[in-house]
């Protein structure tokens, strides 16, 4: 099942993605896709409705992130072995953990604000895991079954105010329109093998980013047990898994987004974004 | 005004403290003290409200944090100099800024739970600013315009997980429990100089930490402004500003909670909180 939120900004309203690619709007059934209706009961009960009996969304409509009440976004960086190697880094030892402001995001096709001051700005593809059920000192093994879903993510960061404004990455990854998240939650059983996904992002038409969830150095699974060993993870949190390799930092030299540049990227079965920088 | 929300744990109604120091119920006039309820037009409906026009609260009721609905809790590290020094670290020249996860947010005389593997649970009493109104790019000039009051935080912490566990604070500042917020919220008229606060704490009864919000680095007003040039402060956001010298790392040998001990902590103007460790 493919969940979207459709409409203006702050004023989504909860929809799924019937078999010809068309908007359904669940309005009716759920207020919004959030809390219990990630869980795997309320996903049941989503997954009984059929479509065609469903009012479609106004054609065009505007995309928002496909979860809300986001009560908090984590990130994992330096995840893929060799994205770590392009910034000069060791892979680490265990997963690098930092957190990002759920004011940072917005839909997969609204504009990306360059903060004022930021020369350096970012782009980071991702795969995004939407916790389900709440989790707290789970297993490896059990962890994937608090896992409601998938999501792309363009993990925005400004590499200046990540690195050289005091220490902590958060500074640098918070900005408002900093995740763009969509355009659909992707249900746990439409992903065969969370580890095998391809991922890709373009700057203006020319590929940057291309990868593999196969080569992520700490999985999903480890990941959400791993986190709920210091924190509870509740529904409709985000977990970002980090990045593989063709960051601008990685290139040589450094190259970052310009206002009026276009970024596109994509992951398997999770669909496409798109966002044009503008200034902030 | 001082508002607080009493009940248990996820059922709390919203109230206010009476001159008598008893708890009159509000939830006849505001659903919960959260976000537009913080900003000045929704404190000064509350304000308006006679006090012995409204029922008492049960006798001995639970207070949990005195702010729902918090969006982000973000918290200032090494903000008093002295607390830099014994940390062994260089007062920062500009402020070091970690997220702590809402979730870890409980009431100020909730057990505070020892994680499993922790030994290095420690103790930092701070002053907590809550934000009323929306606040992106604000001049430090106009800064204390958007905050609506202020809380006692324990912002505890485990100085493993902060430190020794892959670089970014997060993971030790983040356990359930580890972020007692209260007994009340102070409106900001209740605190005639934020800068001129005396913050302390025991445990089991010997004092450990004294300070006063005047030896901070970066003030409130500056904390406030500088934020939101990273991120988007809105309605019920809380910053813990930083500890005074006398934490647990600090001391010689360094001393760390134990399970059953007993932390007591207090702020001018915003009351007193008390905790006993559990192990988790």
């Amino acid at each position: 099942m493919k969940l979207v939120r459709f409409g203006e900004a702050g004023d989504e309203r909860p929809g799924l993605v019937d078999r010809e690619g068309k908007i359904r709007d669940i309005s009716d059934a759920v207020a919004d896709i959030a809390g219990d209706v990630l869980s795997p009961e309320g996903l049941a009960r989503l997954a009984a409705l059929d479509p065609s009996d469903l009012p479609l969304a106004p054609e065009g409509a505007r995309l928002g992130a496909p979860v809300a009440g986001v009560g908090k976004m984590l990130c994992i960086g330096l995840n893929y072995a060799d994205h770590a190697r392009e910034t000069g880094k060791e892979p680490p030892a265990e997963p690098v953990v930092f957190g990002k402001a759920t004011t940072a995001i917005c839909g997969p096709y609204d504009n990306v604000e360059i903060p004022r001051g930021s020369d350096r700005t970012d782009w980071e593809v991702e795969l995004g895991v939407v916790i389900g059920t709440r989790a707290k000192y789970v297993d490896e093994a059990d962890a994937l079954s608090h896992v409601a879903g998938y999501v792309l993510v363009n993990d925005v960061s400004e590499r200046r105010f990540q690195s050289e404004r005091g220490g902590q990455w958060i500074k640098g990854k918070s900005h408002d329109t900093f995740a763009p998240i969509g355009p659909w939650l992707a249900t746990a059983d439409e992903i065969p093998d969370p580890q095998e996904m391809d991922l890709w992002l373009d700057v203006d038409g020319e590929r940057r980013q291309t990868g593999n969830t196969r080569t992520m150095i700490f999985g999903v699974a480890h990941v959400v047990s791993y986190l709920s060993q210091f924190m509870t993870l509740e529904p409709g949190d985000i977990i970002a898994t980090g990045t593989p390799p063709g960051v601008g930092l990685g290139m040589k030299p450094p190259t970052f987004l310009r206002e009026g540049q276009v970024v596109r990227l994509g992951a398997e079965g999770l669909g496409e974004q798109q966002q044009t920088m503008v200034q902030a």
